[in-house]
């Protein structure tokens, strides 16, 4: 067997579990975002800044992967919604078979939103179908203005670009009109915020796009409904 | 065949093409070292200023490594040393053929040091020997404290972290003490140099680091073309 045989085994198998995800989810209306980026662009404190901006009442769940610890958990865990720590002890991306067993004791039509939080890595990650409906890329102004050149899977498959850290700016060499040209290069549809969690910025514009997403996903669900109904 | 058994028939492959190419290196007494690190930590910004350093008669070679573009290769080439380009087409990391074919065209006895940019990926690449002396793992600051626990393999494999952009410290929530507890916490005995490509800081400290270990390696092979001589 070879490495390209066993590898579309192995996404093959993948797609399969994601598959089966996806179903769940859209056929309860939830809306699913898989966040993707280097260690460090800052996906945790976005998440801890999304969620502080949901009333209590809200059905909101995360997911978050990393290799080793439970930190990050840890901080999502105070804004009260829940939240699931996957450590792959080694493995350098979630898989669609990683998220299904992590959600296996929640009871899936009490939750409007999963949020899940990717293995800081610009690479692996991206072939990794989760079942979500969006991945986000999240970039941050310390990387560079070359990264979606560099390593343009991510980018191409993702719906929005977050470009985080804005506040960073003016401390660091980065053309901000040069990263949005070369993330449009490689997908000209691509969504882009600019962001920062330590001012606030861009978080009212990244609230609406994740609310209009859970609309868009629950009037499918709606619709579907509506269909079974009929039929 | 399992996944398993795969991944160990690759790495056992790698290894094996890393065994020659340290061969090759060490008869030679060149030293190669390999930098490791998140995307846009400022690995080529530390090569640049480290090409920046040597005379152009010193004999300094660099493989830098990325999915897609030859940027890096092309602001490396500025300062006059061999320098190529690997585009990995989508692969996470380099691996020990794609260095031996890299460096196949060079005269290995014209180099004394052989410096390696990996993909920005601070999981994959850690698994991949590519006949290195040492590999050097490359943090910088606006990335978090956190990150020696949450990605220890490469941290535990280092003999030395850079701790990068030093520069931004006043404008990031970053605990220097900390960063430093944790990457000792995984390897108690690896190096640290807080650096800064933009102020310059460290560069000297790293520069040392390189030249004490490129005469080790070049007395190294001394010892044993001595050795060899009174066999």
């Amino acid at each position: 067997m070879t490495r390209v045989d066993l590898e579309t085994k192995v996404l093959s198998e993948n797609e399969r579990i994601a598959g089966g995800l996806r179903s769940g989810l859209r056929s309860r209306g939830i809306y699913c975002v898989n966040l993707i980026s280097s260690p460090g662009s800052g996906k945790t404190s976005l998440l801890e800044q999304t969620l502080a901006r949901f009333d209590s009442g809200e059905r909101v769940a995360v997911v978050t992967g990393d290799l080793q610890t439970d930190n990050d958990a840890v901080r999502l865990a105070r804004y009260g919604f829940p939240v699931k720590q996957i450590q792959t002890g080694g493995a350098c991306h979630l898989d669609a078979r990683m998220i299904d067993k992590a959600i296996a004791d929640w009871s899936l039509d009490d939750i409007d939103l999963l949020l899940i939080e990717n293995v800081g890595n610009l690479v692996c990650p991206t072939s990794y179908d989760l079942g979500e409906h969006d991945k986000v890329v999240v970039l941050s102004v310390p990387e560079g203005e070359e990264k979606p050149l560099k390593y343009p899977g991510i980018f191409f498959r993702s719906s929005l670009m977050i470009l985080n850290k804005i506040d960073l700016l003016p401390y660091v060499s980065f053309n901000i009109a040069k990263a949005k040209e070369n993330a449009r290069a490689v997908n000209p549809s691509i969504g882009i915020i600019e962001a920062s969690c330590t001012t606030g910025a861009g978080l009212d514009e990244w609230m609406l796009w994740l609310r209009l997403k859970m609309a868009t996903a629950r009037s499918e669900h709606g619709a579907q409904t509506e269909m079974t109904a009929r039929a």
